[in-house]
């Protein structure tokens, strides 16, 4: 069904700039706002919002489906124009907003016929709503988190002398999913050793041995909503020197920017918190990403912890807190939770030790 | 390295068009012309070709990378405004093709800094010289096929009284990846007894029987190409009836498809072949979908084998034959084959019998 609160919160912001009518074409804020997958492929897909009237939904006929969602529907085949059929549905006399990926191919012909006044990228409407998360989807975050801590307390058993990465990221799919989950949010990071000190390393046939130290940067999608966390494991050996001092160093980090977030903080303060231990320790540099970034449907969305970023936290938002620090050929360290800004303060959606743990 | 001779057939096209310069945006496009894979995600990339001058390579600083591709680099991060830095590189006084794929985001703020004196979307430029595969691809396709060929052997083993649908295609793409191929063309479709009888069935936990019919339709990337072919086994006993007599008859439809093929021929009277001789048969309403598709470094290219395409075969086009009939709750059978259009004909590129066959 058409979720009828966040088409009135989109059309609010709308209002603000100026727009009466949205054309919305990315298939995760059509979800988002009717509960329907749809995967137009090459074809057309949109989702009209307008002032005072009923969502317009224009689909292939390939996608045809039975149920009012509170939408009208309308198909069209791959022989027909689409152009005519959304004019149809827009006021020529005035400005459309357009969804920020809607394609040349399409744009491009509706400027030419006029189907409007004028056309402007509008999409920050949408992605302003879907940064603030509602009850319902509270409570989705929350529970694909529960499931990203209980794949953690696997993920560690699964390690042994001389398995690789590869061997080990294999198996993450089927533990997700005999919790539920539908499958990966995105593609497991498993590091051992130094290859934790690339941030983008991605498995490969490098095989563990007593002393490395284990990363795994994982998550889930569970009921159409994702989980990302990231933990750094010591195999076999508790560590001493550079690597104890950084790991402490990154949890500190993680927990002050985490202990500070209450609605109203500038986001790129939170970023700074985190980024001015870490430099106060000398290993600024070492620091090499955004502290976090948003995350719900998808798991980067709209928004992010960093410098660039001057927009305060609301109620509702829910990012990543990810502080790493990165020794080329060294040490490797990253600590990652998602979580929630609330009335008073923040929930921390996992709750995955980050004390120093040696598995093995 | 770019590749210069690919770079010339689309500017021919574009002269055609009265255009001489192109924005490409399409990571598998550019992927073609320089052999460089980028995936930008949201960030801007784009390859611009200009009539006698170098190709402009614009991406993210992410990206960078060291070699000379015969390209000039242009990098930009996160903070800079990318309109100025691509305007730099296009003679505003001249109409600019653009890649039909490019985001509102970007064309939107193009068009009101007036970068060019008018925007086309100029595609089909480079999409009808993909569809031209020059000889380095012709034997990426053919291995690529070659590959699948071997492949069916070792899936058709797979069965046994009761595996599931699921348990043969978890199988698959271990037994791609030993015969060197780097992961699937897309989801391979698995689908036994009445399952074969809808042409989009996706594998579940349907339990293979005595006298099922087994489809597979499966694909692997090898090279950078792509392959896709499907068979129509029996299990454990040979077809009699309806079955056999649909089998027979899609195998003809594929056959004489195949057989009239060679440079000049309308498309869709290629379609028509396959189709008058189901529907000869009385089969007509169960031949729901087009003959084939075009195929390459993507799995479904631009080009299709349907009523709607009289454009003309021409040496070096990949596509697929793909008849089937679906007889809903009962009988499905789907025959494909790739093919190439050659000098003297056509070179089927799948070698794998298409005569009757039980299995397990």
């Amino acid at each position: 069904m058409v979720n009828t609160n966040r088409v009135k919160r989109i059309l609010d912001k709308l209002s603000g700039m100026d727009l009466d009518q949205l054309l919305i074409c990315d298939p995760t804020a059509i979800f988002y706002l009717t509960g329907k997958w749809i995967f137009p492929g090459e074809r057309f897909l949109a989702l009209i919002l307008k002032k005072d009237s009923k969502p317009v939904f224009i689909m292939s006929k390939l996608f045809e489906f039975a149920e009012d969602i509170g939408a009208e529907k309308v198909y069209f085949d791959d022989t027909d124009d689409i152009i005519p059929i959304v004019a149809n549905h827009i006021d020529e006399r005035k400005h459309l907003g357009v969804d920020k990926n809607l394609a040349a191919k399409f744009l491009l012909p509706m400027m030419e016929a006029r189907i409007a006044c004028g056309f402007l990228n509008a999409s920050v409407s949408v992605d302003m709503t879907r940064s603030v998360k509602d009850e319902i989807e509270q409570e989705k975050m929350r529970q694909a988190s529960l499931v990203n801590d209980k794949a953690m307390e696997q993920f560690k058993t699964l390690v042994r002398d001389d398995i690789t990465e590869l061997e080990v990221a294999e198996q993450m799919l089927g533990i997700y999913k005999s919790f539920g989950a539908s499958g990966y949010s995105f593609e497991p990071i498993v590091a051992f050793g130094a290859n934790a000190a690339d941030p983008h390393h991605m498995p490969d046939n490098t095989a563990l041995k007593e002393g490395d130290t284990v990363l795994f940067d994982v998550g889930c999608v569970l009921d159409d909503y994702c989980s990302d966390m990231t933990r750094t494991f010591f195999y076999k050996t508790e560590p001493s020197g550079e690597a104890r001092d950084v790991y402490e160093l990154v949890k500190r980090a993680n927990q002050e920017a985490e202990d500070m977030l209450k609605p109203g903080i500038p986001l790129c303060e939170v970023d700074k918190k985190a980024r001015d231990i870490i430099s106060e320790a000398g290993y600024g540099p070492n620091f090499t990403h955004r502290l976090g970034h948003f995350i719900g449907v998808e798991t980067h969305e709209f928004g992010d912890v960093s410098a660039l970023n001057k927009n305060l936290t609301e109620v509702g938002n829910t990012f990543s807190i990810e502080p790493g620090v990165y020794v080329p050929g060294g040490i490797g360290v990253r600590i990652e939770d998602l979580v929630l800004i609330t009335e008073n303060g923040r929930e921390v959606l996992n709750h995955y030790s980050k004390e120093i743990e040696v598995i093995g």
